[in-house]
């Protein structure tokens, strides 16, 4: 996000925030559940921004663990911060890469993953970098438990119709397709910040779930 | 269609047409190639209206043999008298209601289906009149071939949304999803005579291909 300015000692102030803070994620692939000390679905966000849609769902949901991944310092410091009073042992913090998703979580450890409004990409020859590009999906195919599914929300519409043929192609079960979420909004959405101000534009929500294994 | 006014005569006026108005429809039930005097792929429209979408690919695709229905007499005999001089022969017209389409076609028997622009049936207790309800649909899987396909447009938002839906639950493969089929029109797109009108207007064209059997 260039939206954010960087800020020198970022990364300093970020690592001494750990836990929950995870400084080396990948030392916890496959034992996700030793990190949590339980046996608890796992939930991820993949660029939980300042992380209040993530924190929130984990608040209400105390029985799922729940990881944000986030690579900008700045960003991730900001939630981070704004959560730590509240200490939840259910909710961690991952300052990473999407493409290193493979190398944060074994084949099969997730139930959910969660994608709110990323970069659109809009040009063409940058399509491989929209996290709903095929190549992504194959990625978030090998990390999801069978029954895993991805829940995505967006107010671009080109994005979204990218995603539907994307999800489509590799014959994801899509659910809950909505092409303007607030004409009939779901009692249990829970927002992001940038969704409340989309929505006070007027611009409309569009959001769908899509399931790995579609007969589960 | 409530805009068009009732005529007395329509029918009678209708009946003479045939050839190409099919009388009896459910007599070549499986036996539409007979009917053509060929082995062709058998194309529908499903709610013709007055059939200039169909007719243009008629006469673009004289090897594949193209079947119109509609259920209201006063459109469908101003289409077929429009078309008649060009006496295309691989070009027919029933007239009848979609409910009966299992009466009208074998198992397997049609290639593709298009449905255009139809009554969107906004309220929710009228669900089951929407020709992309799941129960039409499995209506449409049978008269399919393995292969076959439904090509569906509309302007309704709410309609789409609907159908996405639908499909997705009765595990059809989507392909060619469009939010906005303007925004980068498919050279080879044929529009309806509602769909040039709507375009006008600045509304946007929904549109997607519905695949029976998604690993063909």
């Amino acid at each position: 996000m260039s939206r954010v300015r960087r800020k020198a000692g970022t990364k300093e102030a970020l690592l001494v925030l750990a836990p929950p803070l995870v400084v080396d994620p990948k030392a916890n692939r496959g034992n996700w559940r030793g990190y949590f000390k339980n046996n608890n679905q796992i939930h991820i966000e993949l660029g939980m921004g300042r992380g209040i849609f993530l924190f929130t769902l984990a608040q209400k949901n105390p029985d799922i663990n729940f990881i944000g991944i986030e690579i900008k310092e700045e960003v991730l410091l900001s939630g981070v911060k704004k959560n730590l009073a509240y200490n939840l042992p259910n909710l961690a913090y991952v300052w990473g890469d999407i493409g290193d998703l493979a190398g944060f979580f074994a084949n099969e450890e997730v139930a959910r993953m969660y994608i709110n409004f990323c970069d659109p990409w809009p040009k063409i020859r940058h399509a491989k970098r929209r996290l709903t590009h095929g190549n992504f999906l194959d990625i978030y195919r090998a990390i999801l438990q069978e029954s895993g599914e991805v829940h995505f929300k967006t107010d671009n519409e080109d994005l979204f119709e990218f995603s539907l043929n994307q999800f489509c192609a590799k014959n994801w079960g899509l659910e809950n397709i909505s092409l303007d979420l607030y004409r009939n909004l779901l009692v249990d959405n829970v927002p992001t910040e940038y969704e409340l101000k989309f929505v006070e534009q007027g611009l409309k929500i569009y959001r769908l779930e899509a399931i790995k294994n579609k007969h589960k």
